[in-house]
């Protein structure tokens, strides 16, 4: 089918690549690109003007641009150019509740929005990618060609999990699970690089654990990868971003009053890693000499 | 290769039926079943005397009892039983230092010892094992037919890790991770079954999940399962054991100085699973009624 | 002086009495109330508008309402009786973001507006209060006579912290430390009770501690009055609530990317306090079924 | 009454010069020390065995020295220049699992041992310490003049709690709260001092709620004192080490299978103080640029 793609980056540029490759004509617009290098299977153009020109009715427009601001921005400009029974999808890591709104916003303008969690990360374009779809089945059912190329396989890999926002919210308690089983792992292979008496090889135990182990995973071949390249990980600060998604997800568990202690705090421990002269550790000294006369070290 | 099997419960029973069709002569005996119907491809024996006896030196014998004092206790019937060269393995969940104490004490006999932490559980039988060994190379040497068709192939899913020891070692920090991913899946299906308004079919985002994202895993495909057989659950009391490898790895997290706190918060999550009376809350409450006047309730 | 107060159930009521105790006249007046019976040394009122012409200007209005929309509803119907000058105090624990907006509100009506955290609890009344005070500094001047009365002496336990919102920011920490005090305590009187060879006497230990310990506190006076009263916390249900500063805390602290654990966790544990059916706890049953064949209980 | 003190550290030594104010005839002393200027009120000695011939039968031996094997080295000295009914008081931070084993080593010996777990810090010996002693009541009636001095006043701040190891058992208790509500205050005064809009004088903060707020206690005027004299706490390292006690109460408390997250998490923060390479972080980092392409700071 024909589907427009906005943004061209990493994520989106990957995914409209695996589209063309499929078999799908696609438009791309990369809105802050302007010389980036597309890939030649993709037709790309200038506007977004140009992008909905270049579409037949009725128009699948997919949007894989920051979340936040920049979507609605986008949608914005978007909104104007489009027709009753087109469709947006948000592919991008939108929080659930922005999505509520869009999709209500869009209903008024007799659009259709999908909210689309997308998993897979880079190795979505040769391996396909985890789609979670919320919104309105006649949405999903339009876009279901593209949804079952995007898949690992037409059959699996996706689905329509529920109403306008249901993708993210999923998605984004996806990426909360994520963050506690990388924390579990972590600690894991930290665990064994201090117990030097033992002299392990971590590239060698995660590779055994990759078969028949009951802690087999994508994420520990992803850590078996990076072991065996480098098993010191030296050259790597230890420093742990965040995009949102497990923050949201913490908000949302404490929200429905159910205690997530571990995704929490795989969530605390990155805010923790970018703390490198922590106020309160400096508070803990102050107060065990306090009372202890512990001596303090200078800092 | 011949190979004795000591212990023919949920473990042992299929490690021994494996190796069995894997053309190994496997003599099988079970301290605690006189009568358990083992399989008829085992050849089963009566006594560990009767098991020595019919192996050839040098004898291999693998032990798979419960970890703790019936291994010590294996060991001290079967230890005057074995001559200089002969090798035993120790294929349970024991504590790390109580192997490296029992290589000691079978080197000090001629007798090699390996502790090999097991992972695969009931799934062992056709996937085959996961298995981390520690001892002496000479030993990992001749044990090698038996290992080779324990693992899920030849060339993947076991290995030699490090010193006596190690083997259990690794496998303790094993199991602290799959609690720690364990509990991360736990939380986030509790997030989403909790969001009512969604409706969300659990088992369909399980089963999403499964193909392409960056959580699938191998607990995630058991998970889908546990969901679509039984998608609220019901009949399973919240009530979560553990049998002693998480708490060995919290108490070695802090001995290495090593701060792990996901693993740790897992491990407390199932203590608190079982309280169903927690005087701490009960204090809390009287607390919040002294100072505030908050009501509390009757229980 | 003279000061309107708007509440008059366990906080305000309280309060009122002591400011009227301590030589201030106060005028009550309670929304909820229509014969609630209030403290002789007060006058009361039936009205806001009743209230607002008692008082001489620049009139005081003291606010001891719900947090959340009984606070706004009721400055609805207060600005409109204001004039420039009067000074609307918000003493509930209103959460510091609606504290910094409602001032705003006020200022363009050119009434000044404080918000005021105020701890002590039930015991404000004998003891006095501690005051945290957010506002304009002028604003503050007008209300010392009465906040010297509310605080346990006139030169300590109140003072001017900072900007609008500030008083109920520093209030919102304070309670999030005060949960994590709590939790402290209530897991080691915990400890403790398990530990049943010793068999501690509770209310002994928590006595011994109130004299020269590093843990004496005012709540552990508390903890001691109610192990004395009841040492087995028996009719009491083991269910915690919470009044919204402990989540605002943890908001707060991600959001100013400052990893707080124990603040978190002493929220999470009350969240669990009250799951007696946790989904999360029966999925990781059914797993470890799933993959050791382990047995679960029937729920 | 007389007593003699082994250890005139930091602890002994303040304790010793209090049982002297206090009228006792305190005999000193320090193995460790040759020369160290001793406070003239003390009569102190140069060997155990001038310590002994020095006092009368039954003889009180008050040893404050540090915990493990400095206290087992002493008795090893000491027991045979005892004679039966002297008292041994073990008034360091041991643990309980030690003291019980020790009671019973002098048991065997005729000699009562009692174990006292000693709170108060340099700060005792102006306020007098917290002491919870274990043992046989006997011997407590015996070293009750003692402990009469040492405590805040006669009749408060100790007692007999329990059998051997009864008194360093709630001394370890004590101590894992005093790591919660540490902690605690530490989060607290982080998440205000990182709320730089407000400009919070956090020594300001502290002083307010001395005074009337739940959370006053004796560490939170140490706090105030320590953010009165350095507010920003520069000068001193975010390092915060722990003697032990907050590790016995974590194993503890898994051992009784009671979940105490916050007195963990206490722990917890106080190891990740002391890591500034965290190897589980650098993983993280890894594993966000393998899946997500997600940048690394370079380390």
């Amino acid at each position: 089918m024909d589907i427009g793609m906005v943004g061209l980056g990493r994520m989106g540029g990957n995914m409209a690549l695996r589209l063309a490759r499929g078999g799908h004509r696609v438009v791309g617009y990369d809105p802050g690109a302007t010389a980036r290098g597309a890939a030649p299977e993709l037709e790309t153009v200038e506007s977004l003007q140009a992008l909905v020109e270049a579409l037949p009715a009725p128009r699948a427009v997919w949007l894989m641009v920051p979340a936040g601001a920049p979507v609605d921005s986008t949608l914005d400009r978007l909104l104007p150019l489009l027709q009753p029974g087109d469709v947006v999808v948000d592919g991008g890591n939108s929080n659930y509740r922005d999505s509520e709104r869009r999709a209500a916003r869009c209903r008024d303008a007799g659009v259709h929005f999908l909210d689309c969690g997308t998993s897979g990360g880079v190795w979505g374009l040769q391996e396909g990618y985890s789609l979670m779809v919320g919104g309105e089945a006649e949405a999903v059912a339009l876009l279901r060609p593209v949804l079952e190329t995007l898949a690992p396989a037409p059959d699996r890999g996706w689905g329509h999990v529920g109403p306008s926002g249901a993708g993210h919210f999923t998605k984004m308690v996806h990426n909360g699970i994520e963050y506690g089983m990388m924390q579990a792992y972590a600690e894991g292979f930290a665990i064994m690089q201090r117990k030097e008496s033992m002299a392990l090889d971590l590239a060698q135990v995660a590779r055994i654990w990759q078969h028949g182990s009951v802690v087999r995973s994508w994420l520990l071949d992803l850590a078996t990868d990076a072991l065996e390249r480098n098993p010191t990980l030296e050259g790597i600060a230890p420093y742990v971003s965040d995009s949102g998604e497990g923050r949201w997800t913490v908000a949302e568990a404490i929200d429905l009053d159910v205690s997530a202690p571990v995704i929490t705090l795989s969530l605390l421990e990155r805010l923790r890693s970018r703390e490198n002269d922590s106020y309160a550790d400096k508070l803990l000294a102050a107060l065990r000499q306090g009372f202890g006369g512990h001596g303090i070290r200078p800092g």
